[in-house]
């Protein structure tokens, strides 16, 4: 049950209409024509309201619930209480997720130019777009249709952004081509000089960053994350990469396609990142390296070597998650045995 | 002798009412009717200012100060120089604190909306409070009273902000319900999606993000944090928690009262972090878990198991602090032992 | 050959003379007279274009260029093909940096001040100023000459900014004296409060903040970084640092002339850095600690204890990196022969 003020509920909708649009099963027992209103978390839900079971932490929760319906493994089913209707689903986090969008779906932003935007007539906003209050658009910028640039906003000279692109309050663009369906957090920021110098006993020269930042379709960015243009080359993010808060992604990068960064985690220069990569939290890539597909790194690592497709590496300095783990009990061992001699 | 053109000073104060207000007491020979215009470190007080020594590394700079008047410990009283009236502490850091907030109080903002600040019809602005410029205010928020909004803040639709609260340069907020007193700073996002997806082999799917952020009462949020709103449960931080620059906080987390973290630290999502806990910098928590009351964690450590109350943990994996500084010694000790072998 | 939509070329210019603007010599072949219209990657580059070879990972690439001419070592210039114009250089990165900011130079802004900008009438803006729309100027706010305050800029009372300092879009500074040729980039906060409580077991005081942030001139501070205002004592930023995105530099903080810090990094209160340091990425140093001049930090690494002049320190905590070395292969070694016992 969100909070009305913020989010705007559609349905209700009859479970069987929510198990097809999920890709979940009624399980034995449940009524397809019952209705259900909303969705909720396992604590909160009601008998009007639809919940889920994912990992089995909650268990306990989901075993008192006084939900109407909840989306649960299998495996779990028997562990609702009676009157819980069940919808089973080999994936249900996802199913979750799915019937979530059903009941809250995202809509068009509604058009219109606030009179405290300020666009300059040398840029071009695209039909259907809405440009909030004392958001900025410099010359030559050029928006695709149904746009939502919020308030505070500034998009630079000459920066193209595709159709259905969301831009949250107070970010920046400068020097940057955006894909369709991006949608950017607040505070984030694109295109502005990467951190290159040529240093030497002399000190340390500037280097002119002239590349660009491409993001592609699809990709979303959290807040107050920074990517940097490329100082020749472009910085690149692919298709569909799902990027969180506070990361920062340095110049001449290359993400592949649906690769997902974690929070705070930093990726230095010239780095190429490859597709379906997963970045936990707070983890390091040095510059210059290249980690391959498929790649998982486990958070506060720290990559200075090329990883192969398909490792899960751990660490400072990185290494394959075994060794890790196996370094991290001879380490405790080795205290152990210092503190209590056998 | 903190720059006039930043800060006005109340005072002068004399040495009897500073103790009074401080909670110290006026060491022999103290005058109790001298006066005092200021407060000044160390290194730079004159005889009209009051300084302090908190920290024994700085006993050398306190032999030879200048200062008109010190709090200082009892026993490192005597290494004032005679000139110097002593004020002695439990705790000269608090009492310094107390005595630089006598002469530098805190005033309510001057009321007043500027003609650059965009407020919707539909939003609600308490007595009394300072609008700055460029500040967007959008429909259905509602300000208590002696609010002041920075310039170029955004306040969402609907957000609730009670008596009190200062949002400073910069920042955004949306989807949240903040408490009285809260000191939200430059740059802060908090309320936006947070990081959820549900992943399986045909890629990613989005979960609607439909809780809030909850800001409680005295709570300080530090520059260019990020806070994400609930994925269903709400995002909560207690009364009294003291957040510092650059530290995200992520969907569902729950923090207890008067919990304090230090700089670009990460919270992961759902974990619930006690009462009065204690995070150092750059620490990483792992979703799901939870750190009991008063756990203290060390620096860049990285929490991946629940952590009992009371504990303090380092390193990554983070383990009790002992066998941290046991597996540290011994680690070093391997390093000897391979370079020159006994 | 850069974005002509976000970047405007000079020249052609001639080898001859790009040589001597960069420091290089013609090899035997490269025709003086030869001229070139723009800067280009290796891979990207064609025959109007000059290039560069810095990194012996790149030497196939170079090995296989189009370009017209291209800057590389003296010892690599057999390694290009035939048609390839060579420039040797001792110092190619920083040759080629100087070529491309001669194809590039750096303009004065374009003087103004844009009609939504918000410029307190107390405020002195000096001559050739550009103010972008949504920037916002208070009261007593000192401008030098040519400075550029991007859009939605925020310049809190009294601050004082040195001439051609260039402040990128949604930035905020108060409490602060900039210096002369700053650049800092977007979402940069400057002289907010910093971290300071004394904490007992009644619970937690706010110290006030009575200091200031001092940038002297020619420093970079890289996007969405935070710098707070000392707590008595300045936060003192010296000449020609460069800081990148996303840094933490806590109050009381002072650094020396020409350091590097790179992004994710942390400086804790009151803690004094030297000269030329390099501090990587994601970096802690713990507060109230020296670095000497020189020290060059590892990346992740976090620094407990005092480090003198000229030392390299890497790991958590950090030890001179020969130590670090060894501890990480014994660690290696030890996670094998547990593995699979000799």
């Amino acid at each position: 049950m969100p909070d009305p003020r913020f989010f705007a509920v559609a349905g209700p909708f009859a479970l069987a209409e929510i198990a097809e649009a999920v890709g979940a099963l009624l399980a034995a027992g449940a009524d397809p024509a019952k209705t259900l209103s909303d969705v909720a978390p396992l604590g909160q839900a009601g008998p009007e309201h639809l919940s889920f079971l994912d990992n089995r932490k909650y268990v306990e929760a989901f075993a008192t619930c006084r939900a109407g319906a909840c989306i649960a493994p299998a495996a779990l089913a028997d562990r609702a209480p009676p009157d819980v209707a069940i919808l089973t689903s080999e994936a249900p986090y996802k199913s979750y997720a799915l019937a979530a969008a059903l009941f809250y779906p995202v809509s068009a932003p509604a058009p219109g130019v606030h009179p405290a935007a300020v666009i300059d007539p040398a840029a071009v906003v695209g039909e259907g777009c809405r440009i909030e209050a004392g958001a900025v658009i410099e010359a030559g910028a050029r928006l695709g249709a149904r746009c939502l640039i919020g308030a505070n906003v500034t998009i630079g000279t000459a920066v193209e952004i595709g159709e259905d692109t969301r831009i949250a309050a107070g970010a920046s663009l400068s020097h940057c081509i955006v894909g369709a369906r991006v949608s950017i957090f607040p505070g984030v920021r694109i295109g502005q000089e990467g951190f290159g110098f040529a240093v030497d006993k002399s000190g340390h020269v500037r280097v002119p960053q002239l590349g660009r930042v491409l993001i592609e379709d699809d990709v979303e960015i959290g807040a107050n994350t920074t990517i940097d243009r490329g100082a020749g080359p472009d910085t690149v993010i692919g298709q569909g990469c799902c990027i969180d808060n506070l990361v920062q992604i340095a110049h001449n990068v290359r993400i592949g396609r649906g690769t997902m960064i974690a929070a705070q985690s930093g990726v230095a220069g010239s780095a190429r990142i490859g597709d379906f990569v997963q970045i936990a939290g707070q983890v390091g890539v040095l510059g210059h390296l290249t980690v391959g597909d498929g790649v998982q790194l486990v958070g506060q690592s720290g990559i200075i070597r090329d990883i192969e497709p398909g490792e899960t590496y751990a660490g400072t300095p990185a290494v394959p998650i075994r060794q890790w783990h196996r370094q991290t009990a001879q380490l405790a061992r080795l205290a152990r045995g210092r503190a209590s001699p056998e």
